[in-house]
């Protein structure tokens, strides 16, 4: 693996200290950063790299989206969410093929990269095409197969539940160090009790953990009360869900209460909050405070485009600030690099490390470009990239030490040969007979 | 004037039909769009462009902007609206000087046509700076010379009302033809009434329009009708304001009823609308239903970069339609283009044109290069521009048939004095013996 110099750098680290260096070195070798602030004469470089008008920070970690789902962007818009499922995302996976997954995350990989993206906690279908696209592109993923928990599951998403255990056990003989595995029932508004224990015992077989959907609305809550006795955190807690070998990943989360939070804080439960779909498909969202103070694991995702439209975190990001400031009618809420550390969690996704620029720590970094009129004046580096920046502002991507992209050019993927595959099947689907598999009910 | 042909483009027209065009031309001559669809043999073009990939847009209309305040971006965070004015704002501009507001609009020119804007609705101080930057730029303008109503104007504004009106006289004296200008009294919370009536007969002498920040809180509607037995929007109707010969635009009018939208509608009254800011500030503002379907002419603007962070109006388009969903709990608000047809909108201004792409309009227009990861696959071109498209997409912007930008090159400002000298001034403020120069009180 190169060792490579970055000199003369504006550095975020991230770390407890918040420390932000001016005119700073890094220096990286074995996958790993060395030295931060100054490099010793001694450190011979493979590559010196001028860091001249650049910032530094710790590579953005999506702790929940569904890449492949690039296909659907702009193809189900301006709808509610039980329509927006029912008529348009259900109907087109209706006709979906692993290919059709492969170049759809082929191309969100594309983006992702793009926008200053290291590792991406993955839930879709036919993961086996996705994690043949994280092999390639260099990037981190934790990839979970979705399954509903009925009968046409192998005809809708490539497998049952056996069989994407089957999937993981050859991922775990792989071992490959970028990649980890998720078990993923749907949520417990599709997926039946009976079949959760079959998941947490399953879980358990292979030393796995668990990522679902959870609590995403009040409906959701008043039919598990309805038809469980039990509200979907209690539920699933109950089920086992949250004492999976591998940890739990609950998405969204939105309608909890003081109990729930109490239950994800005390297992440890990582919680992704995807606040563009949310505000998107109007589906209502509490601030972050409680959950925050409780001491729950509260990463960002995406969710998947045809809900986000882009793949882009520093949007997410931005959006976490501007709404909780808002909805909380308190401007110092999400404040400082709050909503840059919330970006940089890797727990969700446990791979090693903490996500900050410090010794000892993995070479997963982003660069930014400051020399463009949105990023002056500098009166603070951290509200600048928090508030000002864009994903377009990332020149280059770096991931255990390795370049992903260097001055917006992608180094590991085709680029356009993706663009004109992904573009294809994404409109090869439409004409291919769609039509309605399951039906929405909170 | 150059005769220039657009070749092979994605046109979105943004005509009363909603028009799209897939491999469309467009023939521009004397500054006015001749042809759009296909462009007949006989028009000889000095410049052949090839839209391959591309799409042609209106350039985006920033319908309330405080552009010279990029030297505060950065500079006022995580603060409640009183307190960031107090102690940050407006300490800030009390050592403010003309070089200042010249350079920082000059950097804000730049960062508003790399983002696809042609024209904006600008009010601070030292407008005689600005539109030396309008005239540099090639950009079109309307610009309001704030005034508090204090006798420290002059000081910290650079005039008073009257020296205001002098400028107002020395530029309808030169006529250019991509400068407009308006009275600008601060707002009704700070100015007194007594004021207000000056400023509206100045406007009857002068032939102007008043713009001014209005009903942006309900404690500004409380104390409004604690002093004056009215409410902001009906004090000002009472005043004259309303009337004044070249129009109002009242920015904001967060906190308004329904007698408040009749008035506004009735007067044809102009109200941008800045969702960032508010979200950023915590302000809360409704939904723009009701305003809309009363026909009161709903605009988008970026407010200053010290609250807004960026002069990028395709983030705040995305943010008003994100918005508006969510707030209303109705994701079919602000549906299909309509965000794209709010933040094109050129009534504010008052310069000649619709905003939208046919024979006869100016030829103010924005490309934005489609070939990129997040905007594809193309099932909606309208909504990958509203959802997944960034300011730094735009390639290329023209006003009146002259190019700003090409290929991400800008022609006619120096970006990189501007970018240099921009951040020398905003850090010499800094240490300038700064003080808290006035209060707010709603």
């Amino acid at each position: 693996m190169p060792r490579t110099l970055i000199k003369d750098l504006h550095v975020l680290t991230l770390d407890d200290n918040g420390t932000l260096l001016e005119g700073a070195d890094l220096g990286i070798d074995e996958g790993r950063i060395l030295y931060v602030g100054s490099v010793p004469e001694t450190f011979a470089p493979d590559e010196t790299i001028d860091g001249h008008n650049k910032a530094a920070m710790p590579g953005l970690v999506n702790a929940h989206c569904h890449s492949p789902m690039t296909f659907e962007r702009g193809w189900a818009e301006d709808l509610p969410f039980d329509r927006w499922l029912n008529e348009k995302i259900w109907v087109q996976e209706s006709v979906l093929t692993s290919d059709d997954v492969y170049w759809g995350a082929a191309l969100a990989a594309c983006e992702m990269i793009r926008s200053g993206t290291v590792m991406y906690n993955d839930k879709y279908f036919y993961m086996d095409r996705v994690a043949e696209v994280v092999r390639q592109s260099g990037m981190k993923a934790a990839l979970t197969w979705t399954v509903f928990g009925q009968e046409s599951d192998e005809a809708f998403t490539g497998r049952d539940l056996d069989g994407t255990a089957a999937w993981i056990r050859d991922m775990a003989a792989e071992a490959h160090p970028r990649l980890r595995t998720y078990l993923g029932p749907h949520s417990p508004y599709i997926c039946p009790p009976t079949f959760i224990e079959r998941v947490v015992s399953l879980a358990h077989e292979l030393g796995q953990g668990i990522h679902l959907h959870l609590a995403e609305s009040e409906a959701q809550v008043a039919n598990s009360l309805d038809r469980h006795g039990q509200r979907p955190v209690a539920l699933m807690d109950l089920l086992g869900v949250f004492d999976a070998p591998g940890g739990c990943v609950a998405a969204h989360c939105l309608a909890i209460d003081e109990e729930d939070i109490a239950i994800l804080a005390a297992k440890g439960v990582h919680v992704p909050h995807c606040p563009i779909t949310y505000m998107k498909l109007a589906m209502p969202f509490p601030t972050l405070e409680a959950r925050l103070a409780a001491g729950v694991d509260v990463c960002l995702g995406t969710d998947g485009p045809a809900s986000n439209s882009d793949m882009d975190l520093f949007a997410t990001l931005r959006q976490t600030a501007l709404s909780d400031k808002y909805q909380g009618r308190n401007p110092e809420l999400i404040a400082g690099d709050q909503a840059l550390r919330l970006a940089t969690r890797r727990g969700a996704l446990g791979f090693e490390g903490q996500g900050s620029l410090q010794p000892g720590e993995p070479a997963d970094l982003i660069l930014l470009d400051l020399d463009q009129p949105h990023l002056h004046p500098l009166h603070s580096l951290v509200a600048n990239l928090v508030h000002s920046a864009k994903g377009s502002d990332v020149t280059d991507v770096m991931v255990d030490g390795t370049w992903l992209m260097r001055d917006r050019g992608l180094l590991t993927l085709d680029e356009d040969r993706i663009l004109y595959e992904a573009e294809r099947h994404a409109q090869a689907m439409v004409g291919r007979g769609m039509k309605q598999v399951r039906e929405y009910s909170a």
